[in-house]
């Protein structure tokens, strides 16, 4: 076997264990010096192979390295630039691969969700059109599971017990306080399309009736009236209302609740958040006091609070795919598969990137209650294992002490710039 | 010395470490049962006392107590209630008597803020006009750290720690996107008349140009085109600008930011929120992509986050509290005292209720950077000791296990009513 450089890339939105995958592959690559020369890193993703600006691994210390797996959000620089296809623009793929035929890079490992899989398997298709074979091996990676082909993907089970525990703790707050104060709570937490984050606060619950109440799925279709009765109802049960709402909860005709646009006490137009437009109706229409909160990129970069499950499933996607490469294979993605054991266990699996590429995996109807505003069981079963056990980082002075790359450049090799 | 029962009640916003003083409370009680009889808990805090529910803390078992030290949130309920001066409505003070004397309750611990030292003091002056003397003990505890004549307020430490390592964790996300992505992150903290808990916001900095770059502060009067250039310098110089404000942060003339009614691109009225008023503000004169956050209750019920020092404070002021009944002390506030020693110590001190009623303590102008942007040595001297220190709770399939109380309430002994 021909001894080649390795490049990796982290893609998309950051999450708190992506750093975990990253060490994993470098940590792996490291092990197999005879087949594996060095690592590099795209500086920003994939932005960085195309402006030829690769981070050199090798200037980082072991030690360095090794506090990647408790690192959050994307030590090399993370982006979001989607290839086209190589019909529409031959030029990037070109690129791509003049630089890695400059650095001599015959491993591709690509950190990412549903898009970035797309652009690995490109890669790996039409690098081999061009004459220099690259294998490409795709590493999951995104906080909204909607990943397919995967039991779950690898930062999703931190934010979902990030979204769990805040919901717990923040229902006890409203608790304590609804019989002279606020008596309706609403948590808005990402998830565009799938609802997997806003299902996690379900985990929150001991018991049937615990808080929250109401979760919002995209998949769901909001109904105004419904909702409004179910918060009177609880309230009314209660005597406080707690609200998961995903940042995707929509009305039937796809209409963003965000962004539609309801009016306040004031006449004024009331834009933006999910969390803020259901306050402002509730409200107006049942008078409630309310407090809200948007989690935001809290939520995706809360390393303090992962999930030790998340954190060992990410490192082990990332020695993986290194393990996938030296093995012969490529156009592939690692995944995660769970053992059909009463207990939960799992292991790793592949799938071909070919059935991977942009498919999105939504929550099943049956994870959902029949009124639309819970989890079921089955959601909970599935769910639970991810959330397991804690991981926390080292602290110093009452902070965490997350990694800092020296992110060295090698020189380039090519006179031509790129401009994205 | 006759033995009398005591009574506790939570008062005001709660934190996340409120429960520690309880536990300090009620244990310390239960190691005195030849001086302290039963120990009841208002129901809902102050309200609890007046409607004559009283819970039954004999009726916990002593483990159920002791995870009341790492448990969030008012485990008996709180509440938004201020006595008026006993001249303008004398009836609640004489039913707050009426109800200690028939449930024969000697000590009055009362577990809040700026305003229930007020109450608690003129419970104890009350009670002695009214010919039923009561020892009157407040317990201070707030998450705006904003008590006079104590070093720092259990709850504070706390929050602060939770905003430093949020802070630190989005900002590490934010760095990692910028360069295709967000380039402006606000996280919008409580604190509507001080700015201690923004500031903690600045011990996320390792070192001088670490993000916030920008802390706002209600103490210092906000300068629309001086925080617009900041950014814009931030942006250039770093790539991505992270800024901590404070909810009460507020223009020369008193206007909260979040009042302000920007106007946004589709000329429609921003109400509401310090961070999407700042983040319309950015991006409508410097064209920057922005995210925000709002902690809301987040913030002050993360016990997952608690910091170690706060609540080993909050559960000694509890315990004091019932030491200076036991030593005939009254109307007087339990205060933390800092050690003049160079690492940081602390130790119990006292101060009269009559000193501390309804003073509130800011920011010293020299804990504030000059240019009004941040934080000084000064600050992070005396903030940094607060957050130290990790105190986990225990966690059961991924989720924090917090107390479970029975709460049952004793019977009463009064056949009136009292409405408020």
């Amino acid at each position: 076997m021909v001894k080649r450089n390795a490049f990796y890339a982290q893609s998309g939105g950051v999450t708190s264990v992506i750093n975990a995958s990253a060490c994993g592959v470098i940590e792996t690559a490291q092990t197999h010096k005879d087949k594996i020369g060095k690592v590099f890193a795209g500086k920003n993703g994939i932005i960085g192979a195309l402006r030829e600006e690769l981070i050199d691994i090798s200037k980082e210390s072991a030690k360095t390295i090794a506090t990647l797996r408790h690192t959050p959000s994307g030590a090399f620089g993370s982006c979001r630039h989607k290839l086209k296809t190589f019909a529409e623009d031959p030029a990037e793929y070109e690129r791509l691969i003049e630089v890695f035929k400059a650095h001599d890079i015959g491993y591709f490992f690509y950190n990412g969700g549903g898009d970035s899989a797309d652009t690995c398997h490109k890669v790996s298709q039409i690098s081999e059109q061009l004459g220099y074979p690259i294998q490409a091996i795709h590493i999951p990676k995104t906080v909204d599971n909607d990943l397919p082909f995967t039991d779950n993907c690898p930062g999703f089970g931190s934010v979902a017990k990030y979204v769990a525990v805040s919901t717990k703790e923040a229902s006890l707050d409203v608790a304590s306080m609804c019989d002279t104060s606020t008596k309706v709570f609403i948590l808005e937490v990402m998830g565009r399309h799938a609802g997997w984050i806003a299902a996690a606060g379900g985990l929150a619950a001991d018991e049937a009736g615990d808080p929250p109440h109401i979760i919002l799925f995209p998949e769901i279709a909001f109904n105004r009236e419904k909702f409004l009765k179910k918060v009177e109802r609880t309230v009314k049960k209660n005597g406080y209302c707690v609200i998961v709402a995903s940042e995707g909860a929509q009305y039937k005709d796809g209409t963003f609740i965000a962004d539609s646009g309801s009016t306040d006490a004031f006449g004024h137009k009331q834009l933006g958040g999910v969390a803020p437009t259901l306050a402002t109706m509730v409200k107006s229409e049942l008078g409630y006091k309310y407090h809200w909160a948007l989690a935001d990129y809290l939520q995706r970069s809360a390393r303090h609070i992962a999930s030790k499950t998340d954190v060992e499933q990410a490192y082990a996607v990332g020695k993986a795919a290194v393990e996938f490469a030296l093995a012969g294979k490529s156009a592939v993605m690692v995944s995660i598969e769970r053992k059909k054991t009463k207990r939960y266990g799992w292991k790793i699996g592949e799938t071909p990137l070919a059935d991977v590429a942009n498919v999105e995996k939504m929550m099943p109807r049956n994870f959902i209650t029949r009124d639309g505003f819970g989890i079921t069981d089955l959601a909970r079963e599935y769910l639970a294992p991810l959330i397991q056990g804690e991981d926390y980082p080292p602290y110093k002075n009452g902070i965490p002490q997350y990694a800092k790359l020296k992110n060295i450049l090698v020189a380039r090799k090519l006179k031509t710039r790129f401009k994205i």
